[in-house]
């Protein structure tokens, strides 16, 4: 199962544990393996706190300093997107989750959120459950 | 299945390999995947050398000059650990890892590790097993 | 199943989708997860772009920047290799992916890479393979 998921800022962090909780609802997972993986290489899944917006922030903040853009990377000279395809490959495009009695299985704080590096435009997640048997 | 594990300083890496294992073995799985998932947001679990001590010293120590605690970010007007939220969002909440004749299939030097960044606490773990049909 | 690769440099970030997508087609597997692990600390699994092998070179450099190597690190008191260590924690020796109509579900930019931090020597990497049910 696929769905989009439309970024409105050049980098930007978006909740996105509703659509896919509502895709295991829909398949009536109970328990298993809940894999959410971006097919794109400017963009990254992960796992982060979903009551302050403010950490979203902090995070871009930190990857911008860390890996800042248009710092003279050699992919640069065919684009200028380095740093997101830098920040993409670090944290990862795809995040693997328990799924339990029908939900998945975070922690109070915790969300899954789609990591925008390189928007805004419309970006494709799989979802691929797997029930245990 | 899930466990909890006291961590004892602030920052620290935590060996969990053997708790994961006794849960694999309990459960008889021989062959399939085995995802470890702390329910935390500001906690880590990653795969990490297992001999030498210092190397999680040597990782937190890096992460603490990369992503310095109470260096002006957002979220610190709140609460006063943004950096352990932007660490366990770099690094991942979770890890799944291949079962093999009842064993987790992991390289000699390879450990499951528990990344405690607002310690000390409890902490809990969740261990999803999924065997191969 | 398991295979090795054999990096050349001392660092360097080698496609290895082919050799996945080959164990997927041999075991017939048309929709599930699949996880591809190595079973080293100095190394790791990352998807990355596949088109131009400059983000390569700018991912291992923008590495070497923010974690030198001989680095003043502990455990480069015992082996001088602590940077690699800490490179294969941060970017995760194993990463899982979605299977669909028996093939790998990436982006058309995205691949599979072993990032090398302590070469040129063999590497093992296990694929894990579970069909959805």
């Amino acid at each position: 199962m696929e769905f989009s998921i439309s970024s409105s800022r050049m980098q930007e962090v978006i909740d996105i544990t509703a659509k896919v909780q509502a895709i295991i609802d829909k398949n009536k997972v109970l328990e298993g393996l809940c894999n959410v993986f971006t097919l794109h290489s400017t963009a990254a899944v992960i796992i982060s706190e979903n009551y302050d917006p403010n950490i979203g922030t902090d995070l871009l903040n930190v990857l911008d300093r860390l890996i800042p853009q248009k710092a003279g990377y050699l992919h640069d000279r065919i684009d200028s997107n380095a740093h997101a395809h830098i920040k993409s490959a670090i944290l990862g495009a795809g995040k693997t989750l328990p799924i339990q009695e029908g939900k998945l299985r975070l922690g109070q704080w915790q969300s899954i959120m789609l990591a925008e590096f390189d928007g805004p435009r419309s970006r494709m997640v799989h979802v691929e459950l797997l029930p245990s048997p």
